[in-house]
């Protein structure tokens, strides 16, 4: 059965991974180590991401704003576990000049920097500098912040989109006179992310708080959004931070509150970034390419002109470029159409194809045919073979404009019911013990490209902490397994915890992650 | 004569710009050398000119796309002049990991990279890398790309939104198969520049091309956009270069003709900045703030209700909220109008003067006796005073709520007539020779918070290079003057050159400048 792209899911899945992020032109490696050039269509797809998130932040009140893309090291240094989670993965200035030597362009030694800068991992603490000047009474809070960065980790492994050094986020950064205003603030926005992940890039996602051991480095409790990818591991999606005071008495954010006392502030921090849209290629993509769910695909309507160069083909194009004028009057999901006529001069074959390895939802091939009956021929994106023979339909111009918006909708529901059925059919809540559970996912060492579809599995646990907690952590890594959340809206259990065999208090996510 | 700020445009110029960036809420220092923080106001601006600005660069065959924050060093020195131009000034990343050592953080000496990295100031080497594996044959051209980021120049002496060793711009960057499809986009992009600066920002500018002296590092021809502030100083608002084969030679970007033969392709790079709104602030700016145009401003009409923490504040809000919704469903510049309602707890005399010192376009207060009459008072940004009187207008609410759009677009035209006055009436083109115009700016030296407005010259010359160039630019530099443009549509000149008596070949821009 002959596929658009190399390799399948099946076969090798990381490699289908790469596979669909070239072909579909969404981004490649750069000269520099671990970052990555986004290519206009995937480019594309997060201005899309971006808008409808960004929409979304301003209406629950943030505003927009913008921080130095530089930190002192000595900031770094302030809150105690921001430095165990963050110092060991940093670029850092050291120098601010280059000069010429012997013809060779070197690093000038008299250019030293003071203090090294690093360049931001996250911006809790160039920040929380801010909220320390800008916070002085309760009728100050609550400050509500969110910006738009780029950020640097040095990571070891990178993979495109899902993990790569430099990467695309927004972070919000709040803080409230009380722990209640700040719980609630943190809350809010990991229901904003769950509404981006599920209603915008239709990716079903299991919404809950993270064990301790896999907090963020200096909160107090931090909740994520946990998508299933195609080989069943889970892709962390979004997080979202209650920070306590932990900032605010490093950073001495203080507030007088209406009784004249003063307190430290409660401060929230949350982000998504980037990695969305691998995401987004992990849940949706199939052996022929990407599949976009139309919210965010740059175009939603693709029109292939099949030209054979010869003098009908003015009449043809005529005819195509109406209809494009024509669709792109229609509003789908309350906005204008996106809809593209692709005059390239390349062979109509390879336009389908480039087209739906891309994913654009819907693609018209328009011949003569077509035109002589005032119709054109539709290919979903969605619905794309039947065995190995493309599926294809021809519909009525007028119809197809009329359906168009209709069409996009169903596409969305489509891929969104797909991944759900998938998530919500993969989670087992039938082991009774670790030992059940690591059989069932196997032994680690295993090569990530051939290992089984696991899903995930859901286990009553006793919220273990401490020592008991990084035993527990160091069995799962083991097997390469992790802790990913405790779903919320859980009615409480009467089974014994997986791990210990106490009573449990909850029921935990355990899955194999990215 | 009180004004709403601690200083007046002709009492200190430079104090008065701080004085205005950070009473209008616009932007502040940070604790990182030469970086700002941008705030919600002037972020709101930022994101107003972006998308203005977007639209045209999509408008015009463009596309988005994101490359690497870090240039590796020896990608600077591939093209000599560029070299020459940015070596000095870049901050340079030369390590990956931070280390606890004796209770401190320091700079972990095994961490170091192999190559250093520079943060871009700006992307022609790595985007140039990145064409030469996409561009293979003509059928590839052009390759119209641009980016919207961070870049870092590591400037001595910084002043916000006009020089910051961190700031935010978009650059362009095309490549084309001839010299002159090149040099189209080039003056393509100029004029989107113009129709930005004077349709968006209300910011009259002076199209021209920039003398050899003044080109960017690397390019063949340099033309810019140059607008004047209200201290008569010129600030460059914007560039775009024709690159000649110089980056396609030094990084062998390449593409088979039509013909078969082999050719460098002609590039071109392109960009504006947050510098433009140091430009509006200095074109718009008065004593009491700024003065925003309102197709920039995030607000543009502003509701304040003259509270009086009484029962009856409830109904005037009502009347507010109910005006707000109203005015949010009218359009004005082809957008939803963007109004606020200001609910803030604080005096509304305090609203009023923070609403004027923003330069919110148009202020409504609202009072018990609006809301009984059915109307609105209006203050207007542009009009603001008659002599020390602030000038306020009765409307009938429907009344208001209908020309809104008008008044909108009536203010936007004032704010750039009265700019557009002042830079046409303030180009002096009576001069003979050097000595005369070195006379009328007077001295160099001179403290620039006194200097007297002296706007630009227009004055015939020769078009010297080379040495007699070299000569002439340290001429005006000991006076603080520089050559900005060569204006667009000239008539040929019949006067002698001011610099060297020979016969003049057209006429430049002489000025002071930011």
């Amino acid at each position: 059965m002959k596929r658009a792209l190399p390799v399948t899911r099946e076969e090798n899945f990381p490699e289908w991974y790469q596979a669909v992020v070239d072909q579909a032109d969404l981004a490649e490696t750069s000269p520099v180590r671990g970052c990555m050039i986004i290519k206009p269509w995937g480019w594309g797809v997060w201005e899309l991401i971006q808008a409808a998130l960004d929409r979304r932040i301003k209406e629950t009140g943030h505003d927009n704003c913008y921080f130095p893309l530089f930190i002192p090291m000595s900031f770094i240094a302030q809150e105690a576990s921001h430095v165990e989670g963050f110092a060991k993965e940093m670029a850092v200035v050291t120098h601010h000049r280059l000069k010429a030597q012997d013809g060779k362009l070197v690093v000038d030694p008299a250019s030293e920097l003071e203090e090294p800068l690093v360049v931001r991992p996250t911006s809790e603490t160039i920040i929380g500098d801010a909220f320390r000047r800008w916070i002085s009474s309760y009728r100050d809070l609550p400050v509500l912040m969110n910006q738009w960065a780029n950020v640097v980790r040095w990571e070891m492994r990178t993979r495109l989109f899902l993990r790569t050094a430099e990467f695309l986020w927004q972070e919000g950064h709040t803080a409230h006179a009380t722990k209640e205003d700040a719980l609630e603030e943190t809350l809010k926005m990991l229901e904003v992310y769950r509404e981006l992940a599920e209603d915008v890039l239709a990716m079903p996602v299991v919404v809950g708080e993270k064990p301790e051991n896999e907090r963020f480095p200096g909160a107090d409790s931090t909740f994520s959004i946990e998508a299933m990818m195609q080989d069943g591991k889970a892709l962390q999606a979004g997080t979202s931070h209650y920070l306590g005071q932990n900032f605010s008495r490093a950073q001495n954010i203080r507030f007088q509150a209406a009784t004249g006392e003063l307190d430290y502030c409660h401060t929230t921090s949350w982000g998504v970034s980037t990695r969305l849209i691998g995401g987004v290629i992990m849940t949706h993509g199939d052996d022929d390419g990407l599949r976009l769910p139309p919210r965010i695909a740059p175009k939603q309507v693709v029109i292939v002109p099949m030209l054979r160069e010869k003098p009908e083909d003015a009449e043809l194009l005529a005819y195509c470029e109406a209809l494009e004028d024509e669709l792109n009057g229609v509003t789908a999901f309350s906005q204008p159409m996106r809809v593209k006529l692709d005059r390239k001069p390349i062979r109509s074959a390879n336009k389908r194809w480039d087209w739906l390895r891309r994913g654009a939802p819907i693609l018209l091939e328009i011949g003569p045919r077509d035109m002589a009956g005032n119709q054109v021929t539709m290919i979903r994106r969605d619905r794309l073979r039947d065995g190995d023979k493309i599926l294809s339909q021809g519909l009525a111009r007028a119809e197809f404009v009329a359906r168009a918006p209709a069409l996009l909708s169903e596409i969305q529901a489509n891929l969104f019911a797909e991944a759900k059925a998938r998530l919500d059919g993969n989670i087992r809540s039938d082991f009774k013990d670790f030992d059940a559970i690591a059989a069932y996912f196997g032994e680690a060492g295993e090569d990530d490209a051939k290992s089984a579809f696991k899903g995930f599995v859901r286990a009553p646990w006793a919220r273990p902490t401490g020592p008991e907690l990084e035993e527990i952590e160091t069995r799962l890594k083991a097997r390469k397994l992790t802790l990913r959340n405790i779903p919320v809206g859980q009615t409480r259990t009467e089974d014994a915890c997986v791990f210990t065999g106490r009573p449990a208090v909850e029921e935990i996510l355990i899955a194999r992650a990215y």
